[in-house]
């Protein structure tokens, strides 16, 4: 398969195998999305995150429908970092619905951190390069889980709607709490349900603790499953979006992704560069033997990593 | 005060005092850390996880209890990773019990992302190791939430309790599919309530997939708020740590552990190491622009940055 000439044609297969080998460390995609890389910058990411059980893969299903009515063409990448060894993306796979799946200016993609060599975060971030290059209009980034990494994750993202629901437990407030600061715009998902009312105001009364913030995130009651206010929903991130360019807070923004990104990079690279090292002098296993022995110490044992690293050749 | 005194007598506000200046990167601490290190490896390290909700608090503070009866010393680190940006650890300072605040054989204290400035796996990792030389007979490390950050802190432990809890949303099965191999021990939490035995039975079926393990984690029926099976959960954590003792799997997993910590303290080292020097040279900034503008891609910048580090004098 000619996956450049498959992907610059909008076929799906090359898109999808383009990714796969992304996921896979294949030197030669690789090379592939790094001459690619000018093409990117022209879709609009949107992370959409909140707790389990929030209704997440519904709302952006409905989402991706209601931008296909306006002819946009809608790529979805969701990932399930939740499973370190089974590789998540379980999820994904089984409840994302089947009418999407069939459009031809829809492309979905579940991920989880089994086939991410690289991790997970770099591989979302080449998953939505592929996207942008394949000509996606909108690319939605569904993380289910609340913790760092899915914080990471959703970072990628020019506006991150934060999906909550009513009737959650007694950890939600500290989740809030932690989220806050990440939600651009709030949804509360299933509203008819009792307590709504009750979660709404419970975030409006978070976001009055950043009061004097020029732009204050819009929390919007939906029901995602009856279509009900996703109008709504998308007229709040376009706002959310015209504000970042406006304010010119979206450069910063894209700054700040580019720059973690280029440090996660680098980080993989120097932790690949040691162990390729270490096939030869097996060097991280001696000094894990010693630290086991508590003849060294971890700190003292990261130190001389770093000194064989400089001593490598490049 | 001093520090390494008031650890080896016993003074608590030196406990606390180390745990600080470790997150905050304190070199003198550190070095402190290094000097003790040969003292650690006496506690047994119980991890408490579980989604939110599950009630992972009060199944450590019963546990906690339980210990303290057998004259055993309790340290608790009650980790929040979901906040990155407020720092978390708002629910443990809320929520914690204050009867066992007041124990002079119990130390708590909980971590968030905010004061942990290399990173929350790798200051709890060090929180645990202080803890350890403080002579605390058991340790807990309690995550809220289920994400990988939450499963890299929890690997710590000699023993992890996946707490579950009946009727939680749709994407349990996720996170459960994802968990699973993580508990050691699996604890359903107020199993008066409906659907208990549901979630009990799904849980068996899901270790019914590892049929063929040498070990296979039990499933504790428990109500924490009442105390009730606390002691049956306890003894599930204790013929788990002797298996793992038998079988030889307490080595592996210590060493898994102690390189993982080792790679992670390497790659904070390197990512200090290039930000130092980017400081007179500016080249992180200098490649985030030009990564911007398209005229480099991401992986080629993340390669400069390599070939920087090498240049640099140790």
């Amino acid at each position: 398969m000619d996956i450049k000439a498959g992907l610059l044609n909008g076929d799906k297969r090359a898109c999808a195998r383009l990714i796969s080998l992304i996921e896979n460390e294949d030197a030669q995609a690789v090379e592939l999305l790094k001459e690619l890389y000018s093409m990117t910058g022209n879709a609009r990411v949107i992370g959409i995150t909140g707790p389990p059980g929030a209704g997440k893969s519904t709302v952006t299903d409905k989402l991706a429908k209601l931008l296909r009515k306006r002819n946009k063409k809608v790529g979805i990448i969701a990932v399930d970092p939740t499973s370190p060894f089974t590789g998540g993306a379980i999820l994904g796979d089984r409840v994302r619905m089947s009418d999407l799946n069939t459009d031809p200016g829809v492309f979905i993609r579940s991920m989880g951190t089994r086939g991410a060599l690289g991790g997970l975060s770099k591989a979302a971030n080449a998953a939505v390069k592929v996207l942008d290059i394949f000509g996606m209009d909108y690319i939605f980034i569904e993380t289910v889980g609340v913790g760092q990494s899915e914080v990471d994750i959703v970072k990628l993202a020019d506006t991150v709607v934060m999906v909550m629901v009513p009737g959650l437990g007694d950890d939600i407030q500290a989740i809030k709490a932690g989220i806050m600061e990440i939600g651009d715009v709030f949804a509360v998902n299933k509203s008819d349900r009792d307590g709504a009312e009750r979660t709404a105001t419970e975030i409006e009364v978070m976001l009055d603790f950043n009061r004097g913030a020029a732009y204050r995130p819009p929390v919007v009651n939906i029901i995602a499953k009856d279509n009900n206010n996703i109008d709504k929903l998308m007229e709040a991130i376009d706002d959310h979006y015209e504000y970042m360019q406006n304010s010119g807070n979206y450069k910063i923004r894209k700054r700040n992704s580019l720059k973690t990104e280029i440090i996660d990079i680098f980080k993989y690279n120097v932790v690949k560069s040691i162990e390729q090292k270490s096939e030869n002098t097996n060097i991280i296993d001696q000094l894990v033997e010693l630290a086991l022995d508590k003849s060294i110490d971890p700190y003292t044992a990261a130190l001389r990593l770093l000194k064989e690293l400089r001593s490598t050749e490049s």
